[in-house]
């Protein structure tokens, strides 16, 4: 059936290496910048805080007036002259240069008692002491996050220059499919809906997706849906994608460009292909829906996250299985599970078409092709479902 | 200064207390509805697949027409008449209840020829053998996800009923605050940066923030403030939360409702108050931007994701400890640190008003009050910062 059988891992690289990160960027304001990604270095136009501040409730004093103060021979400094009332965050005014805590000074009749030696800066945050005019604040490809853009906010900083979204096209494709909520479905006929996770995912995974129109199971429209979907930075085609007489999308893909990989040892996820046209990547996925989900979390997420310029670290859980795992050798296994106290529960259905059996998985189990299974008590590593 | 000092964990309980699970709900398109929690069970109208569907390429056969077939006496079945060629996922027509791989059915003349029995509904999905028309098929307080919604999509559901967003009011105060933008500053002025960072939190943690202007210190117009925000879910005040003369927030709170603590050993964020008003919970972060961002994590965090009917999951890495860390025994110590090579590397400027520790941190890690610190080489828990 396949001509050649790819290992997923080989099979991820092949696609990664056709992906490249994505130059264009745009502006936005910080309110719409959590979670993007910096296109170029920051340097800081101004000192912050942007005057010598007062660190703690109290007196500004001028810390030589102290000199020598102590218990036993304090130091009395007038009120308003020689010591000016303060609090936390306010400009320690000219002249002063420190600031005596409201616990260390005793007040009596206009005047404060200090009983020990105030240095300079005392209580006090320099200016710059945060930021320095001209410090590199954050770096080219940090992703930003709420202190981040506080940070910035507190720099005057309102506007950040960030990488753009890398476009994903996704083509859905299916003579049987009919967009959701159109009209009743007559037999044989189901509703689009792998194209809505793929949206969702896509939009999560930090891509900015387009759908197209449900394309037939025609080899000149899938050609004409991929050659429009070229202005993109990704593309993925939905069903057709096995060895069926009517699955067009990995030879439409080597028509129009390399077919990098088609049929991979990773169950469920077959018939998967993987390609490039023009140099931008495409991915055709399974139409069975949980074959369509393995085959997102092992070759699109790492994709999207690398053209997206953002780190791939899926949200992990350690725990032990509760029963035992069978899996098929040669190939890696992404089975449902369930945790349930703590501990991994396998799904038994394991049928790709089965999409209830995901609603009830919190997550997958990885099984390595090199193994025939897990055993129960294993400790295993559970990829939860975003 | 504080009367009593709370242990963080107290504190946190004794606000989570105050948190009630919203309870408002409302209808969204399936589009929007990634992440949201559902307010109702699920059951399904329809059978899924609706129609025994075809779950391999070949011939759609009565599978009591191949009795005691094997390759000495194979079974002949007239294509057309006695077998119908089929498509993986289209419907096996009516009269048939079994599907011949194609690899299995040698072609002759107008016929197949079948060398093994095949049993009733091989390779077929059976009608409702995903979802059974009357079953449940997402609980209430299931956490959506793109897999699920595509289920529902389906079952031909266009619209989903979830709980409503936590409000979430957010009140800056100080005199010294500037809104962004607005103008260059003057000394003692600062560009009010929390309420962006708390809004971006709050969003990011399930909630739906809304802002206030900033309010300066003053107790008339923070009572007002608070009052106005009643008809949320939570209200949280941005500074003036400390025993300073003008630090009026705790004071507030404790003349329109109750103070439940004021003053947590927790460094940063010492000055915390939480409490309730006409029974919505209030917090009082700290105006230093890392004593807050720790105020949010320690307590807002949690409280918002329990109104939001949300698991409290913090993203968490294990590593090792570059060096030591020193910390104030009786304090829950939140210890900026990056992340270098998988080792754990503490930041060291410890100042609460220095925001750029925090860009320069990949997490958090939290020194429980019982320790002087941890040791270099320790493995440690780090909280990453979203």
């Amino acid at each position: 059936m396949f001509k050649r059988l790819t290992g997923a891992k080989e099979a991820s690289i092949a696609l990664l290496e056709r992906c490249r990160k994505v130059a264009r960027q745009e502006s936005l304001a910080l309110e719409c910048s959590d979670g993007r990604v910096l296109s170029c270095d920051i340097l800081s136009d101004v000192d912050l805080p942007g005057f010598n501040r007062a660190a703690m409730d109290g007196y500004a004093v001028l810390s030589r007036d102290t000199r020598s103060a102590s218990a036993s021979s304090p130091a009395y400094l007038t009120i308003n002259q020689e010591c000016i009332p303060i609090r936390t965050g306010m400009s320690v005014p000219e002249g002063f240069d420190a600031v005596v805590m409201l616990e260390d000074a005793v007040k009596r009749e206009g005047q404060i008692e200090v009983t020990s030696e105030v240095h300079p800066f005392r209580n006090v945050s320099r200016i710059g002491e945060d930021i320095a005019r001209g410090d590199m604040v954050l770096k080219e490809g940090h992703r930003l996050r709420p202190p981040d853009l506080a940070l910035l906010a507190a720099l005057g900083i309102s506007e950040v220059r960030v990488y753009a979204l890398p476009r994903v096209t996704i083509i859905p494709t299916g003579g049987e499919l009919v967009p959701r909520g159109s009209r009743p479905l007559k037999p044989g006929e189901v509703y689009e809906t792998n194209a809505l996770m793929a949206d969702l995912y896509v939009r999560m995974w930090g891509g900015s997706p387009r759908r197209t129109e449900i394309i037939p199971d025609d080899e000149e429209l899938i050609k004409n849906a991929i050659e429009s979907g070229l202005d993109s930075e990704m593309i993925l085609i939905l069903g057709g994608t096995s060895v069926g007489e009517k699955d067009y999308a990995p030879k439409v893909l080597s028509d129009l460009g390399e077919l990098l990989v088609h049929g991979i040892r990773v169950q469920p996820g077959k018939p998967t292909a993987l390609g490039a046209v023009e140099g931008v990547p495409v991915a055709c996925l399974p139409g069975y829906p949980v074959a369509a989900l393995s085959a997102l979390y092992l070759f699109v997420r790492p994709a999207i996250k690398k053209m997206a310029h953002l780190a791939d670290t899926v949200p992990m859980k350690r725990a032990r299985l509760a029963r035992k795992i069978a899996s098929r050798p040669g190939y890696l296994s992404m089975v449902r599970v369930s945790l349930k106290d703590d501990h991994v529960v396998p799904i038994m259905s394991s049928g790709a078409g089965i999409l209830s059996s995901v609603a009830r998985a919190d997550g997958m189990v990885m099984v390595p092709e090199e193994l025939e299974g897990l055993e129960a008590g294993d400790e295993v590593e559970v990829c939860l479902i975003e």
